[in-house]
């Protein structure tokens, strides 16, 4: 292990490389570098701050549930097996031989990452909360292994101390409308805890009135709201039932991620026909398709009256590979993004709501060709739309630049709404702000070089890009 | 007002930050910083040039007409109204305490404009123009008021001292077919006046035949050409009939703005039997459009034989909101662009007219999708075509950056038509030309630090961008 | 000639302006200039290497071929006649003193080239092959033409010569699957032959099963193959068996480039009842279509099993301008890029052979929408999927920064398939290549600036992209 590379971070990472546009980039970060976490989006589950249990073991930490850690390794040709996905409360998680085993894959294939933000991620927390000094490889990945092991052993690893040490102010949870949210509660009521974990209203597959189980997810509804759904008013009270429900929770936002991000409205009668035929099960495709939309427009007049920020994430092509979902499931890294339309979309609710003081609207995409056609256009003239950060795919350094270059011009800075981690990789929340961090560093410091801007509105617009925004946009 | 924070114009803003390529840069910028401005394509009335009367305050200069600015107002929950916009001819302009309020809302929201392109154009009127030396703020906004309102009411502020002041060689207005172009005549008339200021043929809702009141333009523009257009060949022989008196009145282009670029032709017999209904309002949707399409065929036609060069602008989805236009009317901000698509739309005008030597057919575009993919390709082939400049929401230094460089790799320069302020804020078009100026320099000087071009072809290629290009491009 | 612009090529051309970058970029460009080039796919005939006779002029060695040199020139004005387009072989080549006017009308327009790729290749070819000292123009035309013209008489100058000179390691021509690649077979049995020449299998228009002409062609592959295409399975048999002959010639790859990039799957009663209206003629478009599509998936099936390396350019609106292409025939420079969609068009294929370990599939683009939507995507999930170079109109040295960045912070490095030059302008290989490494080089190198990859990495990546993947992608 002598002759191991080793693993620095240099302290100007992603930093502008010209030395005088750098030196603007180095202030600006360090005003923001330590400022608290605001993550109003992200995929954490509360029971894991509600229990503090340790973690168990460095691939069910950072391999098994990481599909961006696991995709490129299938890309080359690893067996998503191989690395813990899809396994049934049954299996239970790898043993030891094979979480090691796994671990090794992973760091053997350690090239395989550069030029990618998922090496910036897991290197941020190999380095920096695991102490590691050398360069993963097929050589180092033992030793790597033992010590991240080691450091999990450790109350100073478990999820609530690490909460602190993230600086977090507040994480929000993306949770089932169904979800009684006992962990929440227990949090809430825990003494001993002093951290805001909230949760989110995400009703997408009770939307989808033609999928395959809605029915029963339609029941489910009843059973746990109290409110009859067997008619379309009896539905919508329902989910206003739970929305409300998660408000009392500390939801502030609801979110939704479906095939597109259309909104048209129906007349009351249709959706009351559509509705019945979906209870029946007799919904053609197209119908279903019909109300699901119509559905949305639901809940963007649901959001303006109750105030839970309506936060969309269209366009993906789930489960890509039907053999892999077949196999392993859902979410395991063969979803693909897919073109978006978001102003013919939204206008049923834009025209309704968009002006509205209570309505906000948050846009995602993973397809760029919208920034600047789009997103920013919209976020320009409406003012409860709100431009959201790149994500999934386009969360990367060159993808975040390209982001802040393209929105910007169009709807400045004020009109975005913050960073969202989106993430279930607890431990890499903290790198993913810093990356967001330091890349709003480099615009700015940009911007300043070229006399766009003056240095004490870079400052001030960072800090509020970093805190101050986020818990504006999202009611925090 | 002593801790104000500055105003001040660096002379090295917009250029690239690196200290090398800068140097190359301000000596291309310095080639062309004092040229004349040629502005093909516009939107400043040439009424205000033939009589010369001052401007009335700032807000109805600077704010009122200028949906840049009062759209990102909006979007930070600024209502219009406060703004002057969307006041009838009954209504009048601001008084002095509105127009002052409004004042004070641009300048309190100043931060919203952080990274925007209007920031630079306000910044170099307020410090070039009426020299202004403090930043606007809540603080400041009276000051700034009262040193803009004093400069307005000098002479050399009146719009010809600006023009010549501007060093403006010719000024495009964009005009409806029916106007009589009296002020463009009175222009011409007038010994007092040497500057060139040329009508432009915008004949868009005269095409949408399918849209409420085309029979009263189609009967207005009867009366105005003298020409039946009871009659398809009529209606073609009035449009013609209008163009050549466009052209008597020093015209060298007729733009066009539709939803999508489709030049489908019909053939005679059916373009003459929709022509039929559209005169009984018996169209449907689709056949307004189909004849709409062949219209533009027509258009381009027209265009081979009487030189107006073709400028297409399309793929707006015009007042997105509908309560907005309900309650201010069209050009307030809520334009929201849309998907277009060239090669397949324009496939019929290019066959027939594509090396026609008489037509000429400059390309804009809010897509940027299509810079790489289809303007350029079609531009570096078809000697009638050239690329547009970046438009309204592109019309920024990021989206002029990526434009040159997305399309000069496929056309070069010099099929590139050269900058088009397109404004109607009067008193911006030195600060958007000296914009476009610096990030040409910008460009030509990082190809020269590449070593992708010879310092002494980067000085020919900037002035001929500036100058020589656009006067041959739009015959000038 | 005193007073020409000299024609310099500098050695840190197209490296990064950055000082300490492009001392990086300088290290990593240095690592691989000299590797040889390794061409999996391109357009020069083997028979030029074969039968290696001397190029007969400057004019049909670097204009009329090249329609990248052509289409600009013609979209100046000039005539494609005179660049010796369209030419048949009983007319001939340009006699000598048209040669030498088409020769004249390039270097009068240089200027066009500005910006371009083009320029570059040229100064590339007359800089460094052929020893020109002076920048091209009207005055210095004759003078380099006599210097080519000279060079080209000298043994020297001779393909094989040039193919040593080039240091090409292999060169993938590209063929009908009906050729007899008696060139090939010809160089095969060549004992003063050490290179490698190996054909490619090119199925487009027999898979056009509703084209002009296509009966022909099936009856063609029915005697080439000597297996009967009268049926459905008769001709998948005959398409199989000209794939076995090109892989038993040295074939390591089958390129297609259709409208799309659909895969849909027939039934094989759909797909048999087709096929039988095909050889009738009676297949309406759709169903042309349709048969189509289902044959590029029998394509991939084939591909997975016999191993030919399926590269796919689709995507282009093959001869835009009619009349062009009436008068000159295809591939004249007026096909024009149109958009793409590949998640859904591949499914079929990628859901059948996605994880299949024979199966190699390589995506080009004239779309660059697509990068970061869903090429990298699909290649950073799919082992069996990889990243083709930035092609045709995106081979230039902006766009290929633009596709580093968009793809590798999604797949890395590692799954893209390395550069290629498609060309047929044999002189211009090398300095295609040579622009790919350099930009390659300056990608890494900003990397390593930014502290996101160290430099041993970065020198590690930039050989494997040079010659280890390519190899690899193309089983090489």
């Amino acid at each position: 292990m002598a002759t191991a590379a080793p693993l620095q971070l240099h302290p100007d990472r992603l930093l502008p490389a010209d030395p005088a546009v750098r030196d603007v980039a180095r202030r600006l970060h360090q005003r923001v570098r330590d400022l608290p976490v605001v993550s109003p989006h992200g995929h954490v589950p509360a029971a894991w701050l509600a229990d503090d249990t340790p973690f168990r073991d460095p691939t069910s930490l950072l391999i098994t549930p990481d599909h961006y850690v696991n995709r490129l390794l299938h890309s080359h040709g690893v067996d998503l097996a191989d690395l813990g996905v899809g396994r049934s409360e049954t299996d239970g998680p790898l043993d030891e031989a094979a979480s090691r085993h796994a671990f090794r894959l992973l760091c053997s294939h350690w090239p395989a990452y550069r030029g990618t933000p998922v090496r910036f991620w897991l290197e941020a927390q190999l380095a920096e909360l695991f102490g590691v000094r050398v360069r993963p490889s097929a050589e180092t990945a033992d030793g790597i292994y033992d010590q991240v092991a080691a450091a999990l052993a450790d109350d100073a690893f478990r999820p609530r101390a690490l909460y602190d040490r993230f600086r977090i102010e507040v994480l929000a949870t993306t949770d089932d409308p169904c979800d009684d949210l006992a962990a929440h509660r227990a949090l809430a009521e825990d003494p001993t805890w002093h951290g805001r974990v909230v949760p989110t209203f995400r009703p997408d597959k009770y939307l989808e009135v033609g999928a395959p189980g809605w029915t029963a997810l339609a029941d489910r509804l009843e059973e746990v709201s109290g409110v009859d759904t067997g008619t379309w008013p009896g539905f919508l009270a329902a989910l206003q039932n739970r929305r409300d429900y998660f408000r009392a929770h500390g939801a502030v936002s609801a979110d939704h991620s479906h095939a597109d991000a259309r909104t048209d409205k129906l007349t009351p009668i249709e959706a009351l026909d559509l509705y019945d035929l979906a209870r029946k099960g007799e919904l053609t495709a197209d119908e279903a398709t019909a109300l699901r939309r119509h559905l949305m427009w639901e809940m963007a007049r649901m959001s303006s009256e109750d105030g839970l920020v309506m936060t969309l994430h269209p366009g993906v092509h789930r489960d890509h590979h039907a053999p892999t979902a077949g196999r392993f499931g859902h979410d395991v890294g063969c979803d693909i993004p897919r073109t978006v339309e978001f102003p013919s979309a939204l206008k049923p609710v834009l025209d309704d709501f968009g002006t509205h003081p209570g309505f906000r609207l948050v846009l995602f995409t993973l397809d760029e060709t919208t920034f600047s056609r789009e997103i920013a256009p919209l976020a320009g003239f409406y003012p409860s739309v709100f431009v959201g950060a790149p994500w999934w795919f386009l969360d990367a350094p060159d993808a975040i630049r390209r982001w802040r270059s393209t929105v910007s011009e169009t709807v400045g800075f004020a009109k975005t709404s913050g960073f969202i981690d989106d993430t279930r990789a607890f431990c890499s929340i903290p790198a993913r702000h810093d990356m967001a961090r330091r890349l709003d560093a480099g615009h700015l410091a940009q911007l300043v070089a070229e006399h766009r801007l003056d240095e004490d509105e870079a400052t001030e617009t960072i800090v509020e890009m970093t805190t101050t925004t986020p818990r504006k946009v999202f009611r925090l």
